[in-house]
């Protein structure tokens, strides 16, 4: 998405060391900008939420629009520096991430021009996602890193299971709408199928409920099918945990070879598997 | 259910030739067959859907009713031609998907009898379930056959486990019954049946609930119940799922320390570990 | 609970064989009692269901008394059969399934004298639990053996997580009380406890909701806690049967010692290992 | 928190003896001291639930006053003893117990002078959750170890779980504000949140629930997604139990063959099973 360490070489002085602050954390500076980005995206999303109340909007509404111009400004600052110092500002700028970080100072200048565009400043949420590429960053911290790769790993297998529950579900729902119909809250075929979504997550909001017997009996079935179907994910994810977590701490013996200075011999090992000579 | 290779050979030229296309998928021809048969029926399931939405039926109701007979005479002609170029015919007409593809096509042409008879045409939806085949012929994607193979290794669990449930919530819904009685909305048992199910698989609709303290006492001892058994079907399948996923994919060479002959050597290694010999 | 092999040889001529047929399940005598028990308690719980159902009762009401009178002096013959040919009549009067096979006949009787006592007549379904019993001995279907297992021994973990979370949930129900209050629906702490078992074990009815901010924020931290703890049980039962599945299919040795005949020697052993001799 | 016992050695005889009471629980006294303690603890719990049902307090008023005013003084004697026997008694005071043992006994006498503040009496079920620390002090009860040490080395894990599903909460719920408004139910965007943890976590309360198409495709994509997420928690701590359970319990003999010195035989095995010498 950015460009990578050897293509920051093209980059001029100033902006090779702005590039280094505000894409890179390895350096104090980067380090900073992190920890003031993400202090700052958390403050606007607080007060981005504090105005969605109607009691606070009421009382504090001046505090709050200065506060939202406050961060829609430094936002633009940043969007602007992060245009300046990129190697490929188009490429950034249809990134998902820049997209996000337009998405969140739009909304208030078009607020001016348009007063209903304003409920979009809620968007300026989805900046929180950038913690994720900061935790990624992080990947001293080794329990992200382990998390990451099961799931990546067990991304076929998820995708396969997906896949057919979106067949079950639209089956499931077209079968609730005939047996139950419109009359029952089944207005039609996606309410049906929203309705299988609910049951077979579990998550069971109870807006939509079969009210007739054969609706309940067919209901039963399916809870029971959900049932059965929530072992799948858990135990596709599970397996590659248990796969990925050492199975008991191996002592691997930390021993280089004096010779060839190899290492990650196994404790039993007399001689150095690659050149032979005795350790 | 369909006929195997060697029964193709007793179909005459143009019906093997046909054979080959509808019913197998190793061919180009085949498998663009199926591309465009799992593109129609999604297309034909997405018609039924807007049809099943009040407002757009008001509105485009003419192009909707093309659509349907559209695909109704697609799906005829279809049926038509597995008929044909099937061994034996009534094998396929009784099997699980012919009499789906049938109830695909019957509604149409029935509602122009009985107008009521025209909700069926969800039915078609159920052709989705066509994808599970297919899916199950494309093997190559391993993915699925891991998941597959992992379920019917837990079927006799998964059967016996289902079995007790059976006899669990019908003991369940009937002392709820016996608790809360037909004023509190458990009207008989098959209701309070359907109450232990939506409560024992935690989907929790809420369309019932128990109103006495003795009733929510039960209650209560049911869900944690649940709670405890929901770990069940989950450590069936994550145990299977976890002996099928290699435990992790070492290289172990076979090959044999040619001084020592002892074995057990990493893939990388090129010396004995044990003596130090050349491998 | 019933008396053991060598109990029963204190049993005269006729009464033995009744015992062995009702009470044990290896004669085709017993096997075929079994079975007709199954299917006579089935019926009777069946029927129970359709008295429940006021439609049915109105229409079929004395059809459905014919059927409740037959099985109730069915199981009668049953409850004294059992009582003449046990060495111990009490024992089994005063065990479980023995006050169950009670509970299934009195409330027929009692209903001539009281009539509301005849809503009772629903506990027969506890008879269903029989079935547990039978699948019990059933332990041919080695899949139940295991599931068995694995919650035996999974038992002491169970048991502090059930005791923690009993902690919990009074803690969990006595804040949100103090927090929301009467007057939102949490009228008294066990309301309170038995919303925080809704909510820990994800059922959620939704018939008590938190309607204050402050008991939306502590209901959210709720949930999240539930999330974590719902892995709990499912982690216990998974590892237990994860190590009770064998691992892989250890390629055991079906060679017999020639010298001392003893089996089980590991694939690579070449020497018995009780008696040295070679294999 | 207390104490550890080199510490205890600077107390006078009396306290030291009391020291040992009631902070410790290795002793007969101690033992007994733990017991007493957890049985006035759920008796005053008992008391505190049925003062909260409306309509004990009208009836036994009288009776509740007392039994409140009794297991008040009681605590209010535990907590001076446990004070006078302590080293550092600030930093008891301080301490989590510490101040949950405060809190039980001080809403009765406050609710002398205000009598709103006695409703906080319901805070004494807090005390509970010393019961945590006797299971924690008995840890001769290993499972509760395992479980603990589960959870504690899967903590980094789950913390990076629970950021992420902190920031994934707040960008849904404003999402779901923005497409649903406030004449849905979703009045702000801290409704949104709760929404979208009532949601992810599975619980589907149904108090708030999308009504628009837009919403309810969200909705499921939600849904869905916590239906893939539910799996990470579980296969984080089911791993790590896995892991710590012994694989099976194998009792390898440690003994080596005195002739070839190979190792690795079974603990019944009396002959090498590679040369056939006694072991």
């Amino acid at each position: 998405m950015e460009p990578t360490t050897p293509e920051r070489e093209s980059l001029s002085g100033w902006r090779r060391r702005w590039h280094e602050i505000i894409f890179e954390s390895d350096t104090p500076a980067g380090r900073a900008f992190d920890l003031a980005l993400i202090a700052s995206i958390l403050a606007s999303v607080g007060l981005v939420m504090l105005e969605s109340v109607d009691g606070l909007e009421a009382g504090y509404g001046a505090a709050l629009r200065v506060g939202e111009w406050f961060f829609t400004i430094l936002f633009t600052v940043e969007y602007a520096m992060r245009l300046l110092c990129v190697v490929r500002p188009w490429k950034y700028v249809f990134s998902w991430l820049g997209m996000i970080d337009l998405l969140a100072i739009v909304p208030t200048y078009l607020g001016v021009l348009l007063p209903g565009a304003h409920v979009l400043i809620s968007l300026r949420t989805l900046r929180l996602l950038r913690i994720f590429r900061i935790l990624k960053l992080a990947n001293y911290l080794k329990e992200a890193e382990v998390l990451r790769r099961a799931l990546v790993a067990s991304q076929p297998k998820i995708t396969v299971f997906l896949l057919a529950i979106a067949a079950l579900v639209t089956v499931i729902g077209s079968l609730m709408y005939v047996i139950e119909g419109p009359e029952n809250g089944f207005t039609n075929i996606p309410v049906g199928i929203y309705w299988a979504i609910v049951t077979l997550t579990t998550v069971g909001f109870g807006d939509i409920t079969p009210k007739t017997l054969p609706g309940q009996l067919f209901a039963s079935l399916v809870m029971i099918l959900g049932y059965a179907i929530i072992a799948v994910p858990t135990g596709i994810v599970t397996a590659e945990m248990t796969r990925r977590t050492p199975d008991r701490e191996e002592p691997v013996s930390t021993q280089c070879c004096m010779a060839c200075s190899a290492g990650g011999h196994d404790a039993d090992a007399r001689f150095c598997k690659y050149c032979g000579a005795p350790l």
